[in-house]
């Protein structure tokens, strides 16, 4: 039904009943994930929260696999759209073309920054990712192909970073850089998420980089980011 | 029973029958925890590992509630076991007393170059301390603890590195720099857990370290760590 109603969508139309259940049912998913972890909610978990049956569901999706992975996929998806709306702005702002190398560490620092606002997407992200290390994980290799397409644009927006300083620095390797950022990403939210007094995630963000020769003043942070 | 045997202890007797099933099982328990999750695994599963009946077991551990959180205390025993001989060791070998802020940077560094060895370790603590960030979980306190007695902890060895140091490092604050350090090993072992290749956990350490003005040439790794 949702395939049907797909082929008749121009420009941004309401949605369509089929698509807000879906969209329901995926919204409950994420919160129930980031409440519990993926392994130890079931189908009938999610149907409850979404206030569906069992059985209407699993006219939206095949299982649970299925829906975490659609789940995963349409957060990226909102993401790659927040931050190409976002170059574009700066864009037009400064009536040059930005790219993602330009944007990558402060757009890293303004998702950490919106986290720390919505305390319900880092729970979220630190038990999946966790739980996805066992190889067995349906979204197993979904998280290590996120990991290696973080570092290798991390990696760009590093060289950039450090190419832009001044003075530019020449002693630190991006690609190294790259992984250090987005680990210390990682750790700061477990910290985070088990004691939000504990540390101050973008404060140590911005001093790492700082330590590295970025000066992040003056960065523009995404609007809905911006701490 | 176990109370009574270990009444009768003194020195470092052998094992008595009791004991070695109370330890079988403990490491099932960790083994599973590891693969997957505490959520996910049930006292059922513990007990098949470690060829006891399900009743067998219940009259070792209330739950697993207490399963985990005696594992937990035990593995932190051991640990402190460990450092403390660490410790003594150098302070032998040197005829000068060593103290827990001089060794407590190089003792991380070896406990991940031994994570990086052991390769069970690692996903045990990242996913239970992910599972563990919500407030339901058993180990939830246990976690905030642990996180908050490594920060202090950590904030004292960094403090005597900085102090140490040639020159001395007068520039970064050893509160923010200890929960950095902590993140910063925590988050690599997320990227190295699901794709081993991806990051050198160790080297990229050490690289933070001397870009704190930390040189770690020369540290004395526990023999049990040592990369």
């Amino acid at each position: 039904m949702t395939t049907t109603m797909d082929g008749d969508r121009s420009g941004v139309p309401p949605l369509t009943k089929g698509e807000r259940t879906r969209r329901r049912i995926m919204d409950s998913a994420l919160e129930l994930f980031g409440e519990r972890g993926y392994t130890s909610v079931s189908l009938r978990d999610v149907a409850a929260r979404a206030a569906i049956t069992h059985a209407g569901l699993l006219h939206y999706f095949s299982g649970k696999d299925d829906l975490l992975i659609t789940v995963m996929i349409d957060r990226d998806k909102q993401e790659i759209i927040a931050l190409q709306e976002h170059i574009e702005q700066l864009s037009r702002r400064d009536g040059r073309p930005w790219t993602v190398d330009d944007v990558g560490l402060s757009w890293l620092v303004g998702q950490i920054a919106a986290n720390q606002r919505r305390p319900d997407l880092a729970p979220l992200y630190v038990k999946l990712s966790a739980e996805a290390t066992e190889p067995s994980h349906p979204a197993h290799n979904y998280f290590r192909k996120r990991y290696a397409r973080l570092r290798r644009t991390l990696t760009g927006s590093m060289a950039r970073a450090f190419a832009t300083a001044d003075p530019p620095v020449t002693g630190h390797d991006p690609v190294a850089a790259a992984a250090q950022v987005i680990a210390l990403a990682d750790g700061l939210q477990i910290q985070w998420v088990l004691d939000p007094d504990s540390v101050d995630m973008v404060a140590s963000l911005l001093g790492y980089l700082r330590m590295l020769g970025i000066d992040p003043d003056g960065w523009a942070l995404a609007d809905e980011a911006a701490g």
